[in-house]
């Protein structure tokens, strides 16, 4: 007998128990049904690339974080860690298959071997949604649109949706004369929630002059509503252009369609450089200061690496684990739709299973889902397990039961009993139960 | 400009496009509905795990398939070959939190780098399902029925459950003299699809006389019944004994049940020697040509490894690409769930984008899957879109339809136009369409 080998998990990576894993089955499940009523359709790739695909694009900070390793045939491969690159490099493999635009969404699990301090996690699951192929502005409002639903349907509450324009920044930041430091200066304004404005000022004047600095963070404060502070950037980027007239368009539709959650704050870049035009994010207005827990933006060419087919596309991403998190820290997490098994068929006698198998079958045909207690055992204890798996009705029927083809339903939550029902009237008596508990 | 990466993928992984992977989520859904009614809770666990985890009991072929590296951390980890080790060491370390009987089910992705002729892949998914903390003959009859009721729900036309019981075996291999190659006996009879009887007898013979090759070949056969096949192993292994009446008891609750789908073929050993009492396999009547879909067994002890509980289960798996694509090749695969939206609204004016947003989102109220065509084309290049996704429904709706606060609703498919209906109009007639055409 060799010695235990402790059953440990590696850092930053997590079992889910059933509640967990149920309440997170139950917010992809939304998502996904919501996405779907958008017309976007499913795809899948693989975990494992070649690591040339992966990181061709990825910058220093990324690379570090990838899991690589070489495979049994040497090939140097590495774990997915985002659903972007496989998605742009299976745009380019199936150009031909794809009629476009093509609006898709993933559901997977991504992997980043990062720090795991402050609650982050090695392993975690996403939902991005694109829609690739168009450089309308309709399809700008569309994911807006579709944001606005998803957390809808989630049930979680009011949210804002903040958004801004990468063109009109970088127009700004040319005028400026710093436009060769716009990627570091978007990297940086991206960390005002994290860092503030002093510590951002801080930043920036490591490598701009402070009159410079100030101005860049005078272009990130919002005005008191969406055309005041578009009226703003526009004159601070030198006048209107395409990329101003866009966003003028965009504000008015979106007050055409009593759209009220949109904010445009030009504090917003995301800190990833793909992205060239719109970029969004989302805050749950009962937490905002979890940050954004839906962000994406325009980018002009997905797949340039793979083809030269240019493909301008939109779309965002959901962190389905830290969403999770939130929803369930301002108590939006559906616990009646996170549950187990609605019914359990107590074990009075061995010699029954087969009845309580014809049982558990016929109220499964009533959309239950039916425990049978698989061990005959005292009933205080059946009970008792009963109430430790949270199933809130029980089924006991002995052998008089059988015999006059009846069984006693138990509500194990307020102790009541409801005895002699047909099989029929206990099913019905069950969902109508299970209906008014919610 | 660098030069394009080849967009390829790795020997053996697979993209999916979205035909197939919402077949291959309609079938999970199907399967997740199923179980769950049948009292099974879904859990989730890490990809990567500490190689030593999963390592622990695999035997050599295993080992040189699993996926494995340093990490970062200089840690020695691997990928999940299989989602039984895993659930090994995750009860093993929640044996505290988890109320037994426990009932669970996973859904998710496993790795082998195996060889990747006949079809195989290193990349799959499986859907396991066990019931541990119990060695009740109920819960190995509940399998079956759980086997059988998920079929029936995936319209996977007429199956055969094949049983058998290792213990009756090992015992008819002890009264034969042959106990010490057991193992490799069960590992030559598993091929007897593969490499039929004379191959079998050729392998046994290798290493155990002619004479008692011959008698397990006898072994192995199934006579006319249930019951006879049982009388016949029975009297090899030398008589009854605790695990004979059980299978006795289990022909005979099945027989009360009315399930005629199992039979007891004695030639059913699984090849991995982690089973110890009864042992499961699934054909499709359709196609038995393709072996088992579904398969497990009865183990007296899932995670010795991690601790000192004892942990007693039954439980099968389902390996959902082998099973599309059986579906598929018998006509099976549900082709009318496998769709897209179901309704494309023309663009026939940008300017109409906000009215067409309105449209969709009052017809998403309906539970229709609605996309909009983002770019003002001709209607003919848009009609063509459409059907080339498989949308079999338009709505087409200009200023003066507007006007009227009306739409006309066309059917793609007959080419069939319906003019001047209200909204509410056209939702139900689209219900109705799309109902009539499955």
């Amino acid at each position: 007998m060799p010695d235990i080998i402790q059953p440990r998990v590696l850092k930053g990576f997590r079992d889910f128990l059933p509640r967990d894993e149920i309440a997170r089955q139950n917010i992809e499940s939304i998502l996904a049904r919501t996405i779907r009523s958008f017309g976007f359709v499913p795809i899948d790739t693989p975990v494992l690339e070649y690591a040339e695909i992966l990181l061709g694009k990825g910058g220093g900070e990324t690379d570090k974080q990838v899991y690589r390793f070489k495979d049994h045939g040497d090939r140097d491969v590495a774990m997915r860690y985002d659903l972007t690159v496989s998605f742009a490099r299976y745009m380019a493999a199936h150009e031909n298959e794809i009629p476009l635009p093509f609006r898709r969404f993933h559901l997977g699990k991504v992997w980043r071997g990062e720090n795991t301090q402050r609650g982050r996690y090695r392993e975690f699951k996403q939902c991005d949604f694109d829609i690739v192929g168009v450089d309308a502005l309709n399809a700008d409002i569309e994911i807006i649109l579709l944001i606005k639903s998803c957390f809808e349907h989630l049930g979680a509450g009011e949210i804002t949706i903040e958004i801004s324009q990468r063109r009109i920044f970088n127009r700004f930041l040319e005028r400026l004369e710093c436009g060769g430091q716009a990627p570091e200066v978007l990297r940086t304004v991206d960390k005002l929630g994290k860092i503030g404005e002093e510590g951002v000022r801080e930043c920036l004047e490591e490598f701009l002059p402070a009159q410079k600095a100030c101005e860049i963070i005078d272009y990130t404060k919002m005005e008191g509503n969406y055309g005041e502070t578009l009226r703003k950037i526009e004159e601070a980027a030198g006048g209107p252009d395409a990329s101003t007239e866009r966003m003028a368009e965009i504000g008015k539709q979106l007050d055409d369609l009593g759209i009220v959650c949109v904010r445009l704050n030009p504090s917003i870049t995301r800190g990833l450089d793909y992205y060239t035009d719109i970029v969004y994010e989302t805050l749950l207005d009962d937490l905002p200061g979890i940050g954004s827990v839906c962000s994406g933006g325009r980018y002009n060419n997905l797949a340039s690496l793979y083809t030269k087919t240019e493909l301008p596309g939109v779309g965002a991403s959901i962190g389905i684990d830290r969403l999770a998190a939130a929803l369930e820290e301002i108590g939006k997490l559906d616990s009646a739709a996170a549950a187990g098994p609605q019914i359990a068929i107590l074990m009075l006698d061995d010699g029954l299973n087969v009845h309580y198998q014809r049982i558990a079958g016929r109220l499964r045909e009533y959309g239950l889902d039916v425990e049978i207690m698989l061990e005959k055992k005292r009933l205080s204890a059946q009970f008792k397990t009963a109430e430790r798996k949270g199933i809130p009705l029980a089924i006991i029927c002995g052998e008089d039961e059988k015999a006059r083809g009846t069984v006693n339903l138990r509500d194990l939550r307020t102790r009541l009993s409801y005895e002699n029902l047909t099989l029929e009237a206990s099913a019905e008596k069950a969902l109508k139960l299970l209906g008014g508990g919610e």
